[in-house]
């Protein structure tokens, strides 16, 4: 699939509901994204070649280290982000004075930021070094997460270092307290490698303009995990977990999303910015949604979801992005709805640490301007002669 | 001045060293920025009419709630901030636990974002709650970083509820532990009217894209915080600082920068993004400048800045930018050189609320393309066929 040559369609059409929607606002070596409207590759490697196959630490070595890892160079990059694991004791102090009822998103936030104060970038120019914190990130942020979850919960301080191969399996045995099966880490590694990387959408564009101060690695990707926590963005698999678990049939779903839309609500979960025939990231986190299900023997939320791609390619002719299924298969999985988005950081942490270090390479501030609106020449009056 | 009719400039030349240059990401009524070459106007009202006359506070009530306040009105937004400016006992458990040799601008995004995790925005459609959460911000920002700085460096837990009229007065105050002058006050509150606003600058435009999603108050204030961080942003009043405390005196000064200059290194504290004339917000910051030196008896670090602004001119016709000579009316308000650009968050953060509002009714996700400069069609191979 990968290998054919690609017709490379003309740059999608601006939306209007986009800003800089087709403005292009630098270079990447990353990702291309729906060059031929419902394709993604990550370094020129095509998703649908390997984001099945290879495992998530394959995928964030590719993106943060930029070249495929061997064998030997895959076991001592797992080896190494095993060490990076644990964090240190003033961070979980700081988790612990984070209440239960703040958003798991506050959370990593705050985490990211608290992380940064300890373990403070010293040379941005040393791009190893820069590498290297953003392994940190990705090894400890399961870490951060699941210390404060099960401490808000119920006092709970856990064991953050485990014998786990890999941050998918890692990730699922804090979150249980228990080692994940096969299939369950196996899910977790595509979902993952799925959500790794996108191109210049919002929370990495956001690292990029931070980057581009010469800020730290810190303060980008604090800032990227903010704007990955709005409902446009990363919040969608939230609110489409919530959509799926609304109805007690697919008939039932199917009825009453016809209603909504009749009345133009917009349903969460389907459309993109860029894509424009399809999300190519769907049919893979579909199986794997389908697959847990089964295994669970528990099929409704899977149905509503099936059943409500097709209504709304009927209605709208829109199609679910990759938060649509996502939301079925890590309901599968155990984990909370309010837990979804912080594994989409987790993931993408790979991708924005690749752009911060692209961003300082071209050495460029990224500094728009605006279109004055307001009012002109105003009068300006000393407090004692306002109205 | 103001009142003037003004020839609109075409747009500034496109920079090389500027991604997005010239190019319109969004509509603004804050503020227009060197449409004549140094012209600054918040809502319409020249920068040169109020910034030496208005209270700090004037100033963000007109960027944060739309219009100059009258008596009655300030007296109440003067009461209301300062009923904003302790913080709860969890957020200095966590300012607790950063180390003396953390960067306070670290601290401040950590600050800020904690917040968050404890007040958390309930409703981003609730206007007047976000111009509420933006008081409480601009209200509290000097008792985090404050609180911090005096824990951390002598184990201090100093009392943040002070008697001060103003945001400029309860600054000075909790640094110093004592009341400030009056001149020192008004020295203050001309800095915070000059760093207030500066319509897409990238601290602001990070905010706008993470508000694009429509993620939280919290999360855009944390980015831009980020953003501003940068050495090619906030950072510069820092490095001016470092600079002009270099010298003995302006003839060593100036010898020394022609040396530096004519080996291409770049002088931090000169040019501008936007303006190709000069600084409009030079001279009232230079008088500020001028007249604390004075009041202190020590000229020299002024002496230095004023004749670099000579020299860089004469050299390279390039104009100081607001940093130059803020880092020496900072210094001579005795504030240790790592605090200036946290002084600076207290300030925008009315302006970045202000664009945050802006940005959310707009309704707008930002999201430009990306040109690929990557590999193609690259063919994958699983892990046992990798060399």
């Amino acid at each position: 699939m990968s290998t054919e040559k690609m017709t490379i369609a003309s740059a999608p059409r601006a939306k209007k509901s986009v800003a800089l929607s087709g403005v292009t606002a630098g270079n990447t070596a990353l990702c291309s994204v729906g060059r031929t409207g419902n394709d993604l590759h990550y370094r020129g490697y095509n998703i649908l070649d390997f984001a099945d196959k290879a495992d998530f630490e394959e995928v964030a070595y590719l993106l943060i280290h930029e070249k495929w890892p061997n064998k030997t160079e895959l076991v001592a990059y797992k080896q190494k982000l095993k060490k990076l694991r644990t964090i240190p004791q003033s961070l979980k102090n700081v988790l612990e004075q984070i209440p239960a009822s703040a958003h798991p998103m506050d959370v990593m936030r705050t985490g990211c930021s608290m992380l940064g104060t300890l373990e403070t970038e010293d040379d941005k120019h040393d791009i190893e070094a820069a590498r290297t914190i953003g392994d940190r990130m990705i090894a400890s942020f399961s870490s951060i997460l699941l210390y404060w979850w099960h401490y808000s919960q119920n006092g709970n301080k856990i064991e953050l270092d485990t014998d786990d191969d890999s941050i998918a399996s890692h990730f699922l045995h804090l979150m249980h307290g228990k080692s994940p099966t096969e299939a369950q880490v196996r899910a977790m590694h595509i979902s993952l490698n799925l959500y790794a990387e996108h191109e210049f959408n919002a929370s990495t564009f956001a690292a990029r303009v931070i980057a581009g101060t010469e800020s730290d690695l810190h303060s980008a990707i604090t800032g990227a995990i903010g704007a990955l926590r709005g409902p446009k963005h990363g919040g969608a698999n939230e609110a489409a977990c919530i959509i799926q678990q609304r109805y007690q049939s697919a008939d039932a779903a199917e009825a009453d999303i016809r209603q909504r839309v009749s009345q133009k609500e917009i349903i969460i979960g389907f459309g993109h910015p860029v894509y424009t025939i399809g999300d190519p990231r769907n049919d893979m986190i579909k199986k794997v949604a389908q697959s847990l299900s089964k295994d669970r023997n528990e099929l409704l939320m899977y149905d509503v979801a099936d059943r409500l791609e097709t209504v709304m390619w009927d209605l709208k002719k829109m199609f679910p992005n990759l938060d649509w299924f996502s939301a079925v298969s890590y309901h599968m999985l155990e984990i909370p709805t309010s837990l979804f988005t912080p594994i989409f950081i987790i993931s993408r942490t790979s991708g924005w640490v690749a752009h911060v270090i692209e961003q300082r390479i071209d050495k460029k501030i990224i500094r728009p301007n605006a279109n004055y609106t307001g009012p002109e020449n105003q009068v300006w009056k000393p407090l004692d002669e306002r109205a």
